[in-house]
């Protein structure tokens, strides 16, 4: 396949499930192209079937075993399923395509598994809207069940896991004094917690703090995260959410795969939970709402920097730092410049 | 003193050192009422004086103790000293007050210690904009060196740290498989990195560890996280940050006191360094771009709610929701009618 195909020749490849051509599209989205555009209005009309699972925790949780083991267990029931492992890290380390690697050696040979790492930050969109793009392509490809890892606990990694339709929260004994959930507002967004290295010590009092947790936050409602929020009013509130769902601790060993099927259970069972009542388009609204947001928010980037020439930018930065210009006044005197 | 002070009469008992006059400009700012702005404008050209420290590392690194072993140690050295503790973490959880309340006990009744914590979202530049706001008034009542401190290991965190002047990333032993550095870019904006908790197992291969990345990434050029970058150009590139600075390990036992006067004296060596040949006036300006560049996106993001009806969003919402409207279709829309 020419490197340079054009998205009316990649697309239909892309929707009958060709490997290659979906990884060709991913590779452009994440570059932002001129064809990434076009590439993602004509498959945009075939996406919408795939469940997307978010899987988020602290380093060294295991998280990386886990995802390897549902996507085995989805295998085995006869789903198909797409990995996309997402790592804001400094490109050097390469931390996101080692994990590759250990994982592709497991899961290699198998047509119904696609696995794939995001490790850009340059992408138009920034990473939550490469992550988005990419989701949308795996998705029309035509994957039953799609798997976004993210890695870290911080803000922008938890967003991220919270876009999915399902969202699995990791954690582990003895990864510190403190109950890693609580320092980057995941009971936000979680609808499982699965503690894994549950034969550690220490892992009832892992799920002991969960569970605690849990119950002070009962009856909060669940949300999406939500940053700008320009277009929170446009999608209709989650407000039949808090009751109904019963967010549940669940234990694995994922190196042997123990706790595994359970897991996999409780994701199929939130999935039917959401497809009762509208709760899965009421979902669906909110996510496609944030990733309009986060196109907007780009898009007026782009044309701020398009209309302001880099020296007098320059020079309005400098009278910054000299302290004869506030922050605020120097983002006015742009703001009135750009029109 | 009355809650409704107008900026006239708050700013110079501000500048004069009234800590209540502080607090409440504090809670202006992060609230973002129509105070805020007057409130910096004046104060801005009496800030630029204190050095600002940011310290990150995942949670259970014991941060919060190194802190308070840092505020000590300077309040011995005969400096004042401000904290800035940013928590980005669901409101229910209190876990910003928490350690607040702790750290309080210790150094309370101490008039040369300022202790504040941020847990908002709501401000109108989002916890990054309100926190420099809330460090420029920290600047503006006198404080000799600002800590800031931030929760947590993801993107968002290490950006808020990696503003300030210097930058201690804090790791400690046996927190899981994976050094934590690895995981969020860390090595890019660490001048300094602290292994607490010394005297806990693993300490050497935690510290052999950061050593090898350190070697890995030696001659890679240290920067500051940028975004959004719009003003990337506009702020002069810190081309010569790779030669000269060593970023070193140190070794600390937070808890009771070891090896806190090594940390601060090599903070110190690190503010003198960057007084040198210019660095810290590169490093002013782009820390102001990054400020310049929040305040107008927060700005264009108002302007654009304002610009558009919430039924008419949310009639573009229903139509990406249901496949009828791809999500770069509708960003245009709503681009267009904002003018």
């Amino acid at each position: 396949m020419p490197k340079s195909l054009p998205p009316s020749q990649l697309i239909p490849r892309l929707l009958a499930g060709d490997r290659l051509a979906l990884s060709r599209a991913i590779s452009r989205v994440e570059d932002g192209g001129d064809n990434a555009r076009e590439l993602l209005a004509g498959v945009f009309p075939h996406t919408g079937r795939g469940h997307l699972i978010g899987i988020t925790g602290a380093p060294g949780t295991g998280k990386s075993t886990l995802v390897t083991g549902l996507v085995q267990a989805y295998r085995a029931a006869g789903l198909t399923v797409a990995v996309l492992a997402v790592d804001p890290t400094s490109p050097f380390t390469g931390g996101a395509l080692l994990g590759d690697r250990v994982r592709m050696s497991k899961l290699s040979g198998d047509a119904g598994v696609f696995v794939r790492s995001m490790a850009t930050r340059g992408s138009l969109g920034g990473l939550a809207g490469a992550t988005a793009d990419a989701l949308l392509l795996l998705d029309a490809a035509g994957y039953e069940r799609i798997l976004i890892e993210t890695v870290g606990v911080g803000q922008a990694e938890v967003e991220i896991a919270g876009t999915a339709h399902t969202t699995v929260v990791v954690e582990a004994p003895g990864l510190g004094d403190e109950v890693q959930a609580i320092k980057a507002g995941v009971l936000e967004i979680a609808d499982i917690f699965v503690v894994n290295k549950a034969d550690r010590p220490g892992v009832e009092r892992t799920v002991g703090a969960l569970e605690l947790m849990l119950h002070m936050a009962d009856g909060t409602p669940r949300q999406l995260f939500h940053h700008g929020q320009l277009l929170e009013v446009a999608a209709a509130p989650l407000e039949d959410e808090s009751d109904g769902w019963q967010v549940q601790v669940f234990k694995t060993v994922a190196a042997s795969g123990g706790g595994i099927p359970e897991v996999m259970a409780e994701i199929e069972r939130h999935r039917l939970w959401l497809a009762e009542n509208g709760r899965l388009a009421a979902r669906e609204r909110l996510r496609m709402a944030r990733s309009v947001e986060q196109i907007v928010q780009a898009e007026l980037l782009r044309r701020l920097r398009a209309a302001l020439p880099a020296d007098s930018l320059a020079e309005l930065v400098e009278e910054v730092a000299a302290r004869s210009l506030d922050p605020y006044a120097a983002a006015e005197q742009i703001l009135d410049r750009m029109g």
